[in-house]
C-alpha cells in the first residue's frame, strides 16, 4: 500500500492527539533505564492502570475491575443485544522493554473512543476498552495471566507462581495491589465476545516491506523450558586432560548448535518454527576463568503456529540431549518444567472487518502472522472472535530501543474507526 | 610404586600430625560454604598467615614478612654459603574452593621442618619456609601476585588491579592488611636460590594411574581472555525470523564448539593444550526467556607447556572468530584484554633430588606436567632452580570437594625428608 496523505479531519486529529498523550503519560512510569520496566502486578503496572481509567472516565465511560485488576471501560453501543467488542492490551513490560510493548494498544483503543466521540459516531456494539494485567510472563512463569483471569481460565495452582525478583507468589502480589485471588477463583467467566488488540509486531516483516500495519490472522504457541540446566563436573582448566571432561558449557554449545541445524531443516521443510535460547547462566560464584564448568542453567523457547511443529521439535531437542550425554559421559541435562501456550488462530469475520476498513481508508494491508504470544490470543482460546493489528516497528521488541512512528499506529487506528463508522460490526 | 607400609617412626609420626594439625587450623577459615572462601588480601588470608607464623615459630624458626606480606620462616643450616631451599605454597582459594589448594603445600613444609627437628637433623642449606599471598587470580587479573612481589617482578601497574569482589586496588587491599606497596616498589630483588613447592594434582593423572605423588617437570602457561564479549542484535525470540538474527549465545556455541575441534586437532599432532570456557553470561536483566540474546560475556583460558602452542591456538581462535562475524552478520566479538603466564620448565637437579629421596623411601614417582598454573612457576622464571611435588586428589580441584588423602601427602614428605637427611642438598 502506498502511504496517502490523510486529510486532517477532526477524528484523525484525536486519534493522533490520544495515541501522543497516552504513551507519554505512561512511558513516565518506570523502574528507570535502561527502557522502560513496569513488572506485573507492580505499584507502577497499577498507577499505568490509574491513569488510563482516568483517560477513559474523561471520555465519558463507565469503568469497572474485575477480581484480577483488569480493567474495562465502556462505552455503550446501539445494539446492547450484540456481543461487545473489547479492545486493549496490557501495561506491563519486560525488564528493560521498550516505549510500545502493550502500551500502543491501549492508546489505540483510547483513540478509537476518541475519534467516535469527536464524530458522534456511537459503535453498534458495546466498544469495551479492556486493560490486562501481566500479560508479560518474564515475571511470573505463566501465560497472558490478566487474560486469562478475566476468562475464568488461570488455574488455582497458577497462582502460587512467583515472581522472578520478589519470590512472592502471584497470589501475594494480587492482594497487595488491592485485588481478590480467592473471589477470582469463584468468580463465573463471561460469555464469549468479540477482542480487537493492536500491538507492535515485534519482528522485522512490515518494517522490511515498508508497510505501516499488517492483520494478524494466527498467533504463534510456544513450547519452554524456563529452567534447564546440564550437570558435568568441576574440573581444573589446566590440569584436567581433554578426556574424561564433563564440561557443562561445551555440552550446551553442543545441543544450541544441534537445535540451529534442526531449525534450518525445519524451515527447509515449510514448517514454521523459532528456536531461542534467550538465557544462558554459567557465571554463578562457583564458576572461574581456571576451572571446568560443572553447571549450566538456560532457558529455550520453542515456537510455531502448529502444535504438532513445537511437538517434533521437542522430540528433536530430546534426541539430541540422549545423543550428547551418550557421547560425553558425565554429562547429564535437566530440562525442569515444560509450559505451552496454544497457537491460536484468529476469526476470519473480524479479519475481514478491520480489510473492509482499511479499504475505506485506501489501504490493503497485509495478513501475517504473529511470532510473539498475545492476550488476543487467550481470548481466541476462549472462543471469542479475535483479530490484532500490527503496527511495524523496529530494532526488535522487549529491549530499549524498540521503534514504532505513532503515525503507522495512528494509520491502523483510523482503518479501524472507518470500520467501526462504516458497518459497524464485524 | 606400590603402597609400602612405613615404619611408624617419629619423624613420620611428626609430619602426618603437622599435616591433619596445620590443615585443620587453616580450614577452619572460611567465608562461609559450600567450601572454603578466603579471598586474596583478606583478612582471612592474613589471619591464616598468622596461625601459620604461630607454628613456625613454635618449631624455633626465626620469621620476617616483606612488603606485599609474604611470610618466610627459616631455620638455619649448616652451611651459610649455600642458597637457601625455599619450601612452602598459599593460602588464599578461588570463591567456593577446596580443603587443600595451597594450603596443603603450606602443612607440607612445616611437616619438613617438624621431621628435622624431631630426628635432629640440621638441613644442608637455610630451610625457608616460604607462604605467599595472593596466589589465587581469581580475586585480582594478576597471576602469581605474592611470589612475583617477593621476586621483585610485580609490575606497578598491576598494583591498581581491581578485586573483583569490592572492586578496590590491589595497593588498596595490600594497605589495609598492612603492607606497603609503595615500599615494595623500590625494594631490590632477593638473589635467586631455590623453591620446592608440594601441591594437590588438580588432574585425574595420578588417581587414575593409582599413585600417591609424582614429580612436576614443566608447568603450564596461559593465554587468557579474562572479560570477553559478544555482541549481537536484541529482538523478539518469536517474532525474528531466522533469517537476520544475530543471536549472541549461537555465535559462542559456533566458537566453543570450533575451539573444540581445534583442540582435538592440536593434541592429534602431539602438541600439548587445553581449552576451556570457564565462565559464560547470557543471564543479565536484559536477558529473557522471550527474547534473542544480544549480549553474552564469557572467558577463555587455553594453557600449554610450549608457548608456540599458545600462540597457534590463539590464531585459530581469531580465523574462527572472522569466520563467524563473517557468516553472522551483526555479530562482533570482542575480546577484552589478553593475559599471559609464561610456561615453565623446572630444575633437572631438583627432580633428580627429589627422586633421590623418594628412592631411598622405596618410591619411584612419575614426572609429569603441571596443568595448573603455580607459584613455583614465578620462581622458575625468576631463575631459580624450582621443582614441584604433586599429590593425588580426586574430584578436579578449585572445589569444594577436592579430595585428597593426607596419608599421600606425608609419603611425599618423608620423601623429601629422606632427601633433606641424606645428601642434604640437591
Amino acid at each position: 500500500m502506498t502511504d496517502l496523505p490523510l486529510a486532517e479531519d477532526a477524528p484523525a486529529r484525536a486519534i493522533r492527539s490520544t495515541i501522543d498523550r497516552v504513551l507519554a503519560e505512561v512511558n513516565a512510569l518506570s523502574e528507570g533505564g535502561p527502557g522502560w520496566t513496569r513488572p506485573s502486578y507492580s505499584d507502577l503496572e497499577s498507577h499505568a492502570h490509574a491513569l488510563i481509567e482516568a483517560e477513559a472516565r474523561a471520555l465519558g465511560m463507565s469503568v469497572s475491575r474485575d477480581h484480577a485488576g483488569n480493567l474495562f471501560a465502556r462505552m455503550e453501543g446501539r445494539d446492547p443485544s450484540l456481543p461487545a467488542l473489547h479492545c486493549g492490551s496490557h501495561l506491563d513490560t519486560v525488564a528493560e522493554g521498550g516505549a510500545f510493548d502493550g502500551q500502543a494498544g491501549v492508546a489505540a483503543a483510547l483513540a478509537l473512543v476518541a475519534a467516535m466521540r469527536e464524530a458522534g459516531v456511537t459503535p453498534e456494539a458495546d466498544f469495551v476498552l479492556t486493560v490486562t494485567r501481566a500479560e508479560e510472563s518474564v515475571w511470573f512463569p505463566v501465560s497472558y495471566i490478566g487474560s486469562r483471569a478475566a476468562l475464568g481460565r488461570l488455574l488455582p495452582e497458577e497462582l502460587e507462581a512467583l515472581r522472578v525478583d520478589t519470590g512472592r507468589t502471584l497470589a501475594e502480589h494480587m492482594r497487595e495491589q488491592g485485588f481478590d485471588p480467592d473471589a477470582l477463583m469463584r468468580a463465573e467467566p463471561p460469555k464469549p465476545a468479540r477482542f480487537l488488540e493492536f500491538h507492535i509486531e515485534q519482528g522485522p516483516v512490515l518494517d522490511r516491506a515498508g508497510e505501516p500495519y499488517g492483520i494478524v490472522s494466527a498467533i504463534r504457541g510456544g513450547l519452554r523450558y524456563r529452567a534447564a540446566e546440564v550437570h558435568g563436573t568441576w574440573a581444573h582448566s589446566g590440569g584436567a586432560p581433554r578426556e574424561g571432561r564433563a564440561d557443562a558449557v561445551v555440552a550446551f554449545a553442543d545441543l544450541v548448535m544441534a537445535m540451529d541445524r534442526a531449525w534450518e531443516t525445519f524451515l527447509s521443510r515449510g514448517a514454521d518454527l523459532t528456536v531461542t535460547f534467550g538465557k544462558v547462566d554459567a557465571a554463578s560464584p562457583a564458576h572461574a576463568m581456571a576451572k571446568v564448568p560443572g553447571e549450566l542453567a538456560f532457558c529455550l523457547d520453542l515456537r510455531s503456529e502448529d502444535v504438532t511443529v513445537l511437538e517434533a521439535a521437542d522430540r528433536v531437542l530430546r534426541e539430541e540431549i540422549r545423543r550428547i550425554e551418550t557421547e560425553r559421559p558425565g554429562i547429564r541435562f535437566d530440562l525442569g518444567t515444560q509450559s505451552r501456550s496454544q497457537p491460536a488462530r484468529l476469526s476470519p469475520a473480524m479479519i475481514d472487518w478491520v480489510a473492509g476498513g482499511a479499504a475505506r481508508r485506501g489501504d490493503q494491508p497485509r495478513r501475517m502472522l504473529s511470532g510473539g504470544g498475545h492476550d488476543a490470543a487467550a481470548f481466541a482460546s476462549a472462543g471469542w472472535d479475535s483479530v490484532m493489528v500490527f503496527i511495524r516497528n523496529w530494532n526488535g521488541s522487549h529491549c530499549p530501543d524498540e521503534g514504532m512512528d505513532p503515525a503507522d499506529l495512528a494509520r491502523a487506528v483510523e482503518a479501524v474507526f472507518a470500520a467501526l463508522s462504516g458497518n459497524g460490526s464485524p
